[in-house]
């Protein structure tokens, strides 16, 4: 039988630009009551590109939890509604100035199931042309580029520890035959 | 030059028992103001426990932040300052019944790095001896076992979406050389 729990009511605690948050009561399996709390968020989309000889495109970016740079693939946050794949589009373009000719679906990562909704939708782009980058006012990045080999190792040894661009290099990895 | 961005003031909206929310004033690199949202998050520890037939146990229990089960590697949150390692062998212990004889540290991942704090601390453990499980009370999760290549499967194919999971059965596909 599945697992389950019942929402008996929810309240919204905060409602911000990019996040809203929730506490729920629900019951369990047990009868038992306990406490939930949720944070809802439109999702995102993250797109690992990769030129034709090989190389790996990766952005440093300043991120504020953390209070320090971290190294990812380009990627945004979805408008309400919005389709991913436009959005992933989107921010290749406005992230590095990178149209591409093909893209590759790499499936969701659904990143922190206990407690927040996010969906990524990670896409592979090849076939790049370069073009201008277009960034947000509030947005200050630097592109990378890395072999394909690097970024691999990257992943491997430690370096690179944001979740969708693990899931999306050694996902590309495989489809990519490297 | 590192991107950064200065805090001028936070203020904390939210305080859970396992989520603390924070707004943010923050000067960017330009001068220009900005809000940050940001969730501040213990951390977890994960484990991907593989059998010496190379079976893989994934266990399913209720999300609700997604109102349906997700399949995942045996994890839990860390208390405040609690070592990764000791939380992953409790929960290996408590949710699936294993200890294990060796652990390969797969790294940090941390899933969300635009807006919340948490890192994921993620261990393969072999050397499976099985015991009993000791769920906490208000844990309710079913165990479920798969071929390496199976697991590896749902990968790709995208049933499997939990970004941990992905990163742990990916990484470990190249350590155990499947």
């Amino acid at each position: 039988m599945a697992h389950f729990e019942k929402t008996l009511n929810e309240e919204t605690v905060f409602t911000g630009r990019i996040l809203t948050v929730k506490t729920k009561d629900v019951i369990l399996e047990n009868g038992k009551e306990q406490k939930r709390e949720i944070v809802l968020h439109n999702g995102g989309a993250a797109v690992l590109p990769v030129d034709e000889d090989g190389n790996v495109f990766l952005i440093r970016q300043f991120r504020s939890p953390f209070e320090t740079e971290v190294l990812e693939i380009p990627a945004g946050k979805l408008e309400k509604g919005e389709d991913p794949f436009e959005a992933a589009k989107r921010e290749l373009r406005e992230e590095t100035g990178f149209t591409a000719k093909h893209y590759i679906n790499l499936g969701e990562c659904w990143p922190t199931v206990g407690f927040c909704s996010e969906k990524i939708y990670i896409y592979l782009a090849t076939g790049l042309t370069q073009g201008k980058t277009d960034f947000d006012d509030d947005e200050f990045v630097t592109t990378y580029k890395y072999s394909f080999e690097d970024a691999w190792s990257m992943c491997m040894d430690g370096t690179i520890k944001d979740g969708k661009t693990l899931v999306a290099i050694l996902k590309a990895k495989e489809l990519l035959g490297k």
